[in-house]
């Protein structure tokens, strides 16, 4: 297994597609590269076109007697500079980076500020104009727990999939321009996190109440919550095999 | 007066260039966009091909009867998206932003892991290995005063010139993988501020002490200090106009 941070600008999402350039095919071209046969890998979650990663999880299988080391360095010499490996791991050859993992932390980064960030560009949502955090917190907190999410998701394409997820934290912070919404569950369902934060910055802006907010969460009908904001301010931050570990990929 | 947010990754600095692209040319032809006149600016301060800016400030006169506000979005409609107008000011005519600065903040970040990152590529310098931040900070702790900074430049162009400027504050500080270094100076020398990261960063790795690192300072010979690190890690944060102020910009 492999961990690895990503600029998604330039992607059109992580999954291989037919003719567009994605993190799967840059991955399985390096690998094969550095290994001198054809890889396919899998991975821990999906990312939309313009999406960022900090620590997406993939897998493979390799015959390669590459040391771990190598891989890191081999692959980070062959990859292009939007993508690189962080670390590398051996792992038992049923380990699933998508099925194993517990929970996940993504990140979502809106630069609150009247002008443009050319600092910050595709590296975060500009929206101009005041928010109160407070009131977007108390509305977030509702997120917590065990909930059907259906109203976060636009329309679904198959109706007997659950619509169940569980949400372990969910908090805005403010880092002085840029106000960063971080959120933890098992799993979400597509563009989830970023209808959510677009249903929350209507309650920061003052257009809903929180108790607005709820009802639509509790109402569990698709398109309910939005808008969905932009997929340059979403980074996956991490995914999680271990509930109780310092050591995130102990027991893989 | 206008502040101005630039990323100096596309730019062969802030100054006008015969051929190459400019933070300047770039901001003068926004400018004679908006104004449809001819207009030619300076800056406070200049900064080398790759450097950014959060908080340069620049200065023209015109006729135009434009409103501040229209400068502020008119400017950045005009404007590449790697360079943008934060806020926009009336002066004197005699105000000159180079001369009448009374300080300067630039701040240096390093990305200090093993492995590079998509995410602060062309943002900050990618240094790996262990770097002790205490002995850095003890030895950047001797900058501050008014000093004779020769060691501290490649070579001078003219020996004419004084090199004894004042800093006023110099510090390391550790946010996750990146180390910002943070140096308030009344100004600097050309490459200044990346040598003397360079150099500190050797105190940092064990391989000078910060007795030598204070030797070098005294010694005030050109050539002495660096290596000089590269521009991508450096930021102009702010030009500051008034030494007891929250306000930065009131008496201009």
């Amino acid at each position: 297994m492999l961990v690895v941070e990503y600029n998604g600008t330039a992607y059109a999402g992580s999954q291989r597609q037919a003719a567009e350039p994605s993190v799967q095919s840059c991955l399985e071209e390096a690998l094969s590269k550095l290994t001198g046969s054809e890889v396919t890998i899998s991975l821990a979650g999906r990312t939309d076109a313009g999406v960022h990663a900090r620590g997406q999880v993939i897998s493979f299988q390799t015959d390669s007697e590459l040391p771990l080391r190598a891989f890191v360095h081999g692959l980070n010499y062959h990859l292009p500079n939007d993508i690189a490996i962080l670390t590398a791991k051996d792992t038992a050859d049923s380990f699933d980076p998508r099925r194993q993992a517990l929970k996940r932390e993504y990140e979502y980064l809106i630069f609150n500020r009247e002008t443009r960030s050319p600092l910050w560009r595709n590296l975060a949502y500009h929206l101009p104009g005041a928010l109160d955090i407070s009131v977007m917190n108390e509305a977030a907190s509702f997120l917590v727990g065990e909930h059907d999410f259906a109203s976060f998701v636009c329309g679904m394409d198959d109706d007997s999939k659950s619509t169940v997820r569980h949400v372990y934290e969910a908090l805005f912070c403010e880092r002085g321009d840029v106000l960063a919404f971080r959120i933890v569950g098992n799993a979400f369902l597509p563009h989830q996190v970023r209808t959510t934060v677009g249903t929350l910055i209507r309650v920061g802006q003052g257009k809903i109440t929180t108790a607005h907010f709820k009802s639509i969460l509790d109402a569990g009908q698709p398109g309910l919550a939005g808008p969905t904001v932009p997929a340059c301010g979403l980074y996956l931050n991490k995914v999680l095999y271990n509930n109780n570990s310092e050591e995130d990929y102990e027991n893989i």
